[in-house]
């Protein structure tokens, strides 16, 4: 197989949130999109739609008479298996997911070439994404596949790295922790304000700079607040405030873990 | 006591982040300072130098020849009654503490005029705040006291309320889970990271559209990951891949809320 950088064509499985901003960016930098699967006629006739009918969509399984280069499997991450059993690939495309979660090796005595292309983002169709920024990680089963992820990377994005199995998994642990359990964070104090009437948009000043903070001098540098400074009057005062026993809960755990870090 | 809407002068008590960068925007926006007052030479005069001494500085705690408007009490919480009870103020000056937990009857018994100035935002010297964007909670022991607080905030900042003492706590608590503890769960993220050797600045643009998308779309409907979808095989993936207790059980603790507030 020789990967031909200049015109690389995609196919994809998958309409969801990754799938659609894949899509979405694909389009944007030309790159030939040759189908689009899914199983939902419906949802893929919307999907085709938004994108101006500049799409060829199917629910058939079978892709054997695509000359794709690369074919995205962009499915929530207990589907891929299913996918890799059900569907026909051409023989020369390379087969990859875009699960940060899932091993290189769910691809085994399954078929090559194959590889994986991670972009670590949260991604949701009502936002649009900047790809560039969005640092996108590859694995392949060999030299000559992860040129041609490479390749396609660098189209997209502006930082590209090749990353095995296990880190990605790492890399992906620590986004829960990033993106995940901070948005729940969120979630609980937007809970805290609406209950006694308050508005979360009061602290949207205060979540811009939270973020942007410690991005720009590092969460430990950035830390502050009743825990960090072992303020027991505080805290005690904020689990009487505390009506949900759960908040409470994850009060209690978190303060602990802050106190820990810092003493 | 008439108010002079056209010409507040104020004063400072502390010389924290809080203070600093209330004396920065003062400074720019032409709001004369009287003085600023702390316990340590060393820094009241690095203060000043920063602030290429225009600035009055000095370690007196008599205050009584002063003619200030308004006088901050811009210390730690615990430390504002030691404050109170051991400087000496000018009987008009309205005299406030800058804490959002702290209720206004500290001041009951000790002096009048007296209220509270709350900016909502985490401060750090090394980073320009932009103070218009940043709500302001005022509290005064009369409509007069309110008055002077509203006329000052408003120069200082587009966004000014007034809010009683248990309100201004509970959203001081909602701030905390807002900034401290989702500055944690950063903090942690970077270290499951490092000890693979990976790069925290990797997560960059995934923390910026965690913000983002959490102030535009609520934290609600931008809730993403294995706890909202109730992946048990990835969740059980992720503890296997935590070596440190203390983060597994923070990730099973806010895992389960997430997962009970979806279901």
């Amino acid at each position: 197989m020789t990967p031909r950088p200049t015109a690389l064509s995609v196919s994809f499985i998958g309409i969801g949130n990754v799938a659609f901003h894949l899509i979405a960016v694909c389009l944007e930098k030309g790159i030939p999109i040759d189908t689009v699967r899914g199983r939902n006629a419906t949802q893929l006739q919307g999907l085709a739609e938004h994108f101006k009918n500049a799409l060829d969509i199917s629910e058939s399984k079978d892709l054997s008479s695509l000359n794709s280069d690369l074919i995205f499997i962009a499915v929530p991450d207990h589907a891929i298996s299913n996918v890799l059993e059900t569907y026909i690939f051409p023989e020369r495309s390379v087969v990859v997911h875009t699960s940060g979660s899932t091993p290189l090796t769910i691809f085994d005595r399954i078929r090559k070439p194959f590889g994986v292309f991670y972009p670590l983002q949260t991604f949701n169709k009502t936002r649009p994404v900047s790809f560039s920024q969005i640092p996108i990680f590859i694995e392949g089963d060999s030299k000559e596949t992860e040129s041609v992820l490479s390749t396609l990377a660098s189209r997209l994005s502006e930082n590209v790295r090749s990353m095995d199995s296990y880190q990605r998994a790492v890399l992906h642990l620590a986004a829960i922790f990033a993106n995940n359990f901070t948005n729940h964070l969120m979630q609980i104090a937007q809970e805290i304000l609406e209950e006694e009437g308050l508005d979360f948009g009061d602290l949207e000043a205060l979540l811009a700079e939270t973020f942007f903070k410690a991005s720009a001098i590092s969460p430990t540098q950035a830390q502050t607040g009743p825990a960090v400074r072992n303020d027991l009057s505080t805290i005690k005062n904020h689990l009487t405030l505390l009506k949900n026993p759960k908040h409470r809960e994850l009060y209690q755990l978190i303060s602990q873990s802050i106190s820990n870090k810092k003493h």
